[in-house]
């Protein structure tokens, strides 16, 4: 069985990991030990960030074999609605297929529940067939366009 | 000319107004005097974190007639790129076809670069086709699905 938890400084070389292995994270990731300075930088961002959570997924070794992270977004809009946000999702090759994805983000959907959020959003590059047919499966509906620019 | 700065308390009113009058947002919008107090929760709670700026576009008599809110995300992915995220851009129906949302979202692009991000995004519902032209026409590139999940 999987457990999920929020990551721990520690686990920050094997969500690098996790980045990397991925069709488009191989070309965006660096890779070295130890990890680039503006990993443990954006990693003390995200902890220091009330609003931000990033978990991981460990197997019974605790072994970090998937990863997510969760913003929860104040906002006016519908009424003053929180929102949560997904994004980063990686699950380690060893357990695609498995079943581990979908209670993965299942959890994540629990936590913006506790949160009070109405809404739960993620954007997935269009490249990404199979990821779109899994949030699908989901419940999640593909309303949206999902806008990039880069700096 | 329009001036952009954040939003101050007083113009939670016409902040709302915006938000109402809307093809999407007149079905979730609750107007009432005075406002509902979830929208002055969420003004506090945005206004609290250093990561939101809910901006508004005044005129020459300081009257709001445009808003957006802007979300400053850190995150691991991309060697630990910051990123930043526009949401609820609205213009005043009689501001519309002026130039100012094309201003305003230059204005929100350069806050973004000003907190070091390495890209702007936004998701815009698809049935609002004139949005959809004006983000392309801004640079943006519709590279992703926009996935949502109501709680």
């Amino acid at each position: 069985m999987h457990a999920f938890r929020a990551a721990r400084n520690s686990d920050l070389p094997a969500v690098i990991e996790l980045l990397v292995d991925d069709a488009l994270g191989a070309r965006r990731e660096i890779v070295s030990t130890p990890p680039d300075p503006r990993y443990a930088a954006a990693f003390a961002a995200i902890a220091a960030d009330p609003n931000q959570l990033l978990a991981v997924a460990v197997d019974e070794a605790d072994r970090v074999v998937g990863c997510l992270q969760l913003t929860f977004i104040p906002g006016l809009s519908r009424a003053g609605m929180w929102r949560g946000q997904i994004e980063s999702v990686r699950v380690s090759r060893s357990e695609r297929g498995s079943g581990l994805g979908s209670r993965m983000i299942e959890w994540a959907v629990e936590r913006c529940a506790e949160r009070n959020c109405g809404l739960v959003q993620l954007t997935s590059d269009k490249s990404r067939a199979d990821a779109i047919r899994f949030y699908e499966k989901l419940g999640f509906v593909a309303s949206h366009e999902g806008f990039k620019r880069d700096l």
